[in-house]
């Protein structure tokens, strides 16, 4: 980095914790109108002034909280395996004291397991109504199809149990670096052949947020393609239909999204880390470039400050263009999966009240 | 120490005199990160640099064409009754010739009526299939509760009489500055009562966009205070659900939304104008504010860079929340309303298409 640069971001860092500057040094909203209708004058991209953009007030405590969070992780992508792996173990280190946390207070319990020779566990809740006993949630979870092996991936799955009632298998798929593309897809559809031999399949729901959300879509076009039956309902976090940077959301949410806060560095990292030299348009790895005929009824859920909020509209868009039921919620303020923060924040009940709500109306019993 | 204005002007001019750096285009993607990190490395608002946001290349050519457009309006709002006159009728002019070219592409005819002392149109299609044939819909025209009086006003009540086959009514509400709220309630309340006189109320759906939007969920609040029956479906487009700066998308799609642009001036002098002084926090300004048990089927739609998406999205989860059936379109990309368009752009006819299979699901025949 040039001198210059180390100094404006020094003086940066300080400036982010002075106090508010005078009201006399911000512009008027006249003159910043009058700034950007000059530089949006002619058709082209679109240029936008740098802005404060407050924490709403229309949203629980809780999630104002949330909001408010300082950024993510928005470092450069590791460049090793090696640098890969120990992210990944400091990252599983954090999530396993929240799990740890969220288990307890669900009063869910998390069992390993192996099916089909893939890992996986089983997460059950404390009491499972009537109506859910011949019921199952197959769960991917999420993580940029790197992070969150082992136990570490089960937390929506352990939600889903808790606050739904649900039986759920959660499936431990294998990741790069060592397992790029196809291994976690194999591992989803091995699984998939396997629960349909002791359970309808009408009566299966599989979810999965982010990249599980991504890799949920992309199980559903390759059991069509191997003409296997379709789970009865699918519920979509967020998810990454898109590995390539198409999306408007990508740019237009950058830097205002703090969970995932912008599509370069460790995103595009992760995504070409999973890849690994296949095309981002194989529907496979982004399936918002394949066929949404014939889907099971999905829910999909996003924020409006979502970097990922184009990846959830286009897959919801694609499925009503191919007929199917297709809910969308989409939560006020929230960034990138922050509907997954869990029993604390009401929003997060809400979704996954919807979520079961869904289930009910469109799964077998 | 904590660091002053004074400290950070310092850093700043240091940073001024320093030596240019050597490329002088756009930062790097760490760079950028870099800044952004510190700047948004304590809890509070969110910090958000200066962007240039590319035209979206997952839409339709004649969608990236909007997308691309420069800003509409950002003028300061007229400031006295004259002025606003003559903005309208400018406002109107450019309104006539779309809505000439409206009807003819899509072979609707437009007749002025009254109904109950109301102005209004009869708005017909070519033909009528005949499972419309003893349905209605009524429409409640956008415009920001003072734009496009008379049959300017009549475009969504055209498109969804070309593109779904229905009849409808298109109420020409008064507006101010000669009649502020509650004018335009009470024309809307007037003609509901008289069409259920000679219509099933269930057969009946209320559709408007923007302030048509938010004049409709209006209108359902107080049919319920009333204890008047409801229709049995409603399309609120975009709804003005707040008038108030409440909201997140009203500031991190400021800028960004080529249609309304941003909060101030034009939109925040119309909510002043038909407030008239009223409290924005009136259910029936702000209906968001309301209660929303026992509301109609409702489908709602709205774009990513919609100004209006936190009205959007806070309408929609109040209605889930009260147990309405409510079903949310967020478009790829499309600021405020462009889901106006008209025929000529495909997500256009998509939206309409929408909300006629939604009306199809829940009018009555």
């Amino acid at each position: 980095m040039r001198p210059t640069n180390a100094l404006i971001l020094a003086c940066l860092a300080l400036a982010a914790l002075a106090p508010a500057p005078a009201r006399a040094d911000q512009p008027t909203f006249s003159e910043t109108a009058a700034a950007e209708a000059a530089a949006n004058a002619t058709y082209g991209p679109r240029t936008t002034p740098g802005q404060t953009i407050p924490v709403p007030d229309d949203v629980s405590p809780q999630l104002q909280r949330l909001i408010a969070a300082p950024f993510g992780n928005v470092a450069d992508a590791p460049k090793t395996g090696d640098e890969w792996k120990a992210a990944v173990a400091a990252a599983n280190r954090t999530a396993m004291v929240n799990l740890d946390r969220l288990k307890r207070e669900l009063g869910v319990t998390v069992e390993p397991t192996v099916v089909a020779g893939v890992k996986a566990y089983l997460v059950t809740p404390m009491t499972i109504p009537e109506k859910n006993r011949n019921r199952l949630v197959v769960a991917l979870h999420g993580g940029g199809y790197v992070f969150y092996p082992g136990e570490a991936g089960t937390g929506e799955g352990v939600m889903m149990a808790g606050f739904g009632g649900f039986r759920v298998l959660a499936v431990d798929y294998r990741m790069p670096p060592d397992f790029p593309f196809p291994a976690a897809l194999d591992d989803a559809v091995a699984v998939w052949k396997e629960v349909v031999k002791t359970t309808k399949p009408e009566n299966v729901a599989l979810i999965g947020s982010s990249a599980g959300g991504g890799l949920a879509l992309a199980t559903i076009l390759r059991l069509k393609d191997e003409g296997l039956p379709l789970p009865g309902a699918l519920a979509a976090g967020t998810p990454w239909s898109d590995l390539s940077s198409a999306g408007d959301s990508y740019a237009a949410n950058a830097w205002l999204d703090n969970v995932l806060v912008a599509y370069g560095g460790m995103l595009e990292g992760m995504a070409r880390l999973y890849a690994g030299g296949e095309s981002f348009r194989n529907p496979y790895l982004s399936p918002i470039y394949g066929d949404f005929s014939k889907f099971p009824p999905t829910i999909l859920t996003t924020g409006t400050r979502d970097l990922f909020l184009s990846n959830t509209v286009r897959a919801h868009r694609a499925l009503k263009r191919a007929g199917a039921v297709a809910d969308l919620e989409v939560y006020e303020g929230e960034s990138h999966a922050q509907f997954l923060a869990g029993p604390s924040v009401p929003e997060s009940r809400e979704a996954f009240a919807d979520i079961a709500a869904f289930f009910d109306a469109h799964l077998g019993r």
